[in-house]
């Protein structure tokens, strides 16, 4: 890669990693004295412990001198200032610019010139969030009524991957926060089924839809806003009253309008907002009716509190840093290692589902900023569940499996009213087990012993222990938090892209379905010919689908 | 593990897979002329075609032999004829026995003699299934009465890991044939807030509860009964009248009859029923509930076909066992890859959650048969999510990534009316995936080129194809399909842990954490005193947790 201190860093660090799978974590635990200090940290309202890895401290810093060779801070102001971080596709990642609150040349993170093309961001992004501010406003005080008198009762969001998963999973975290009268309901499926559910119970003349997509034409959400209208026809609302039921959320304004939409309804967005770090802006929008525009911006603030962690404290103390690193390190030592998230929190029971397009769309790449394909591995599989039910789940393997998997407990202090104690033993049940990963247990350990001594039960009930984990605590579930939450792992993520040396901000990946897509759909109509040069598999089975769509019309 | 043949057995397919990282699948598809024959096959009902993995026919071969030496046939016969195949717990795997019509004796594939532990097993299991019907035709048709004379609307069933996720996921899947009035609600997790969505809205007056545990012990479901119980009561619902609103399934009766429930509210299932494989039992009751005993036993017929097809198939033509050595190889073959089971069926969604249990629970084991670790590496992390929604997500990393993660698409040809063509969009996108997958592309086809001919660009936008596959194709979603669907999973799992000479019945490694867990819940009281022998780190996390919750109250 032309760059001989970065290489050498790669290298000091593989050498480490190689021996590394033997570490014993509790004697890190006991020898280091300063582990604790190093390893675990408090930013934004967040509580952060990285202790339990396989980590020894000189690898730490082996680590900590790959990040600095591999200029992390140095990308990463390159990204607050608006320069083109996305390479491929020569864009700025600007959702920083969202979170924000300070304008351009006052404080704020994105600088502004005359001929700066960034220049008027922070007050495009400041009307945007007014306009919704008065939009949600009016929903939620009943001010805004549908086409026949009636205050909105439900929201449908409509939309796919970043356009659902993060305004789902903020509907969901701050749950507590939710207007009474108002249900949002998601519809990203463009399987019919998923549309039927969706609306299952719902009245047209109470309902209110929000088609969020960056370019207007996704397949899902375009089939879906068409099914919608055809829905809201149905139930009495025609072309002209559904500007009372329909608003869209996108980069396309011109296609949006196309579709129907008058100005006023349309709230925009700029293309340097990638899809999945979008929730901060207006497709954040059900979130900001469902818990209202004040704890929207607290969560705003939130983001932007760990926003300037990032920006501002030394890579060895700065929490994305530190977390990203302990992931690099993870995926060199643990080969074949995935990293598991299990939130003790059902607010948070969606948040597996965001990191997984978070980590893997933005990391899930082969080819580096040179154009010739990377010598390590990049994004690991995310994956995992909520506790305490994947404890009844896949925990078995973690515990007694023969792979090793991080775990990253995200753990949220209960409060409120509670007399069965069920918030207390949820806690206690988060606890045990990152206690089980680590220490595990001899199998004989308060179990049958064989008669003859051979003891084989205990070979069975024994756990090996030395599993690592990670601890992210928060006090409470409140929106500063949260926001600082996925914030936190948006600029993990980063962190591990310019580590990597790949573009975290493009995805390529997902162009090539989609075009076999177009091409494929024609043919699973009965009524068409076949083409002659389709693949024999392919073609065997269009036949059979098309013989059982026959069936079953 | 004394067994030559089989050790020689296992050297073989693992040499071959150390070479097979890199074999084309294009080129095994284009060269091998009876590939579709041995490695596609339809049985009860489904079409399975695993032609696309990186598997010569000489190595299938060597899987097959290995089988023949791992006496995968004699175990399963072992299996249905009720001997102890969980070795550790000495216990038989009947759930087959759950979904056989024949009664023992009389073609039935349980036997029973007169000294036989399991005589009468298939009379008890007839008994069960009547009873259940009998109760689930009162409640469908409302002559079941809630304790103020009004029929049941909503029904909340309580419980965790096995007694959840297979209910859940067959009122799901076969929500097109659910009783109108019925809605069912699922509680599993032990977080109040989750309680607390399970219940909102919902009327006591007509809401019916079901408390499903095995042991009836279980943590997370005791004290959601508890919350329930006084959910009723303070809607009016007393002890008195909670018979006409909560039933027990469990296997032990004892302990729900202490709860206070009549043995006419307990439906009872055995110890040898697993909790992951216990659908099939009373623990199905809300599936019952929903989709009628009619169904129900539809249901049961499927997954009765595909015990017949894995009991009779032969090996090489045995779809459970194909899907089996398909995942051995791949575990072998391609390093440190994981299972992505992607649904194209919004009513499918839960499957990625029932398979990770039942995989990973089953056989994320390390221990052989002898009580020494295995040699080989055991279940895979099994993941996904339903499609077309993860194109949008992690597909990216699948495409382009540095892993290779084999994807299973499980594909439900659409029917029903459809104006907008979306049932299609979602077929047409599965198999536009799959050829994505199998072909990739160059970067530069339809792209920009560089101008000094390096085409640095086309680099990033290329897919290197050759990411193997696997289709489950389901002509429609029916109660029998659904369950012979659900079966071949079970038998998969099965013929894996035999092969890996594992006990896939047992699940020592989630006793620990309840253990763990049960003595620290106490200590997050702030009331108390820290045990002096507390770990510094364990003592500082609790230490913080109090003081939030201090905080917050």
């Amino acid at each position: 890669m032309g760059n001989e201190r970065l290489s050498e860093a790669w290298r000091d660090v593989a050498r480490r990693a190689r021996t590394a799978g033997e570490v014993e974590i509790e004697a890190l635990l006991r020898g280091e004295p300063d582990r604790g200090q190093r390893l675990s940290l408090d930013a934004a309202g967040l509580h952060l412990d990285l202790t339990r890895h396989r980590l020894p401290a000189d690898a730490l810093d082996a680590l900590l001198a790959l990040a600095g060779a591999a200029s992390v801070a140095a990308r990463r102001d390159a990204m607050y200032a608006g320069e083109p971080v996305n390479f491929t596709e020569g864009r700025p990642a600007l959702h920083v610019a969202l979170r924000d609150p300070a304008p351009p040349g006052a404080g704020g993170r994105v600088p502004a010139g005359a001929d700066d093309p960034r220049a008027g961001i922070a007050a495009e992004v400041a009307d945007t969030l007014d306009r919704m501010a008065r939009f949600c406003e009016a929903v939620r005080s009943g001010a805004w009524r549908g086409a026949t008198g009636r205050p909105i009762g439900d929201i449908v969001h409509v939309g796919i991957g970043g356009s659902h998963l993060g305004p789902q999973l903020a509907c969901e975290a701050l749950a507590a926060y939710a207007h009474p009268r108002l249900r949002c309901h998601f519809l990203s499926n463009v399987d019919p089924q998923a549309f039927d559910r969706a609306v299952s119970g719902l009245e047209p003349a109470t309902t209110l839809a929000i088609v969020a997509s960056k370019s207007w034409h996704t397949l899902e959400t375009a089939r879906n806003a068409q099914a919608l209208r055809r829905w809201f026809a149905d139930g009495g609302i025609g072309h002209d009253a559904l500007r009372h039921h329909l608003v869209g959320v996108t980069a396309n304004v011109d296609a949006a309008t196309a579709f129907g939409l008058a100005p006023e309804s349309i709230f925009p967005f700029r293309d340097w907002v990638g899809g999945r770090y979008s929730l901060w802006s207006a497709i954040g929008l059900p979130a900001m009716l469902s818990i209202g525009p004040e704890h929207f911006r607290a969560m705003l603030a939130g983001a932007h509190a760990m926003d300037r962690h990032f920006a501002e404290a030394p890579l060895a103390a700065n929490a994305p840093v530190l977390m990203a690193l302990v992931s690099l390190w993870n995926s060199l030592a643990l080969p074949g290692s995935t990293e598991v998230v299990v939130p003790y929190s059902d607010a948070l029971r969606s948040l597996t589902a965001w990191l997984q397009q978070l980590q893997m769309e933005s990391n899930g790449k082969r080819i580096g900023r040179d154009g010739a394909p990377v010598a390590w591995p990049t994004a690991p599989v995310v994956w995992g569940g909520p506790g305490t039910d994947v404890q009844h789940s896949f925990f078995q393997a973690l515990h007694q499996g023969t792979g090793v998997h991080p775990v990253e407990f995200v753990v949220v202090v209960p409060s409120g009213d509670d007399p069965e104690g069920r918030g207390t033993a949820l806690l206690a049940n988060a606890l045990a087990q990152r206690e089980a990963l680590l220490h595990g247990r001899s199998g004989s350990e308060g179990g049958p012993k064989d008669g003859d001594g051979m003891d084989w039960l205990a070979a069975h009930r024994a756990c090996p222990g030395n599993r690592p984990s990670s601890l992210v605590l928060l006090d409470r579930l409140d929106p500063a938090r949260f926001g600082a939450l996925l914030a936190l792992y948006e600029h993990k993520t980063a962190a591990l892209g310019w580590l990597w040396d790949i573009d975290s901000f493009d995805q390529w990946g997902v162009e090539l379905g989609k075009l076999l897509a177009t091409d494929i759909e024609p043919l699973l109509d009965p009524a068409r010919a076949l083409p002659a040069g389709l693949a024999p598999d392919l073609r065997a089975l269009i036949e059979r689908i098309r013989a059982a769509r026959r069936t079953a019309g």
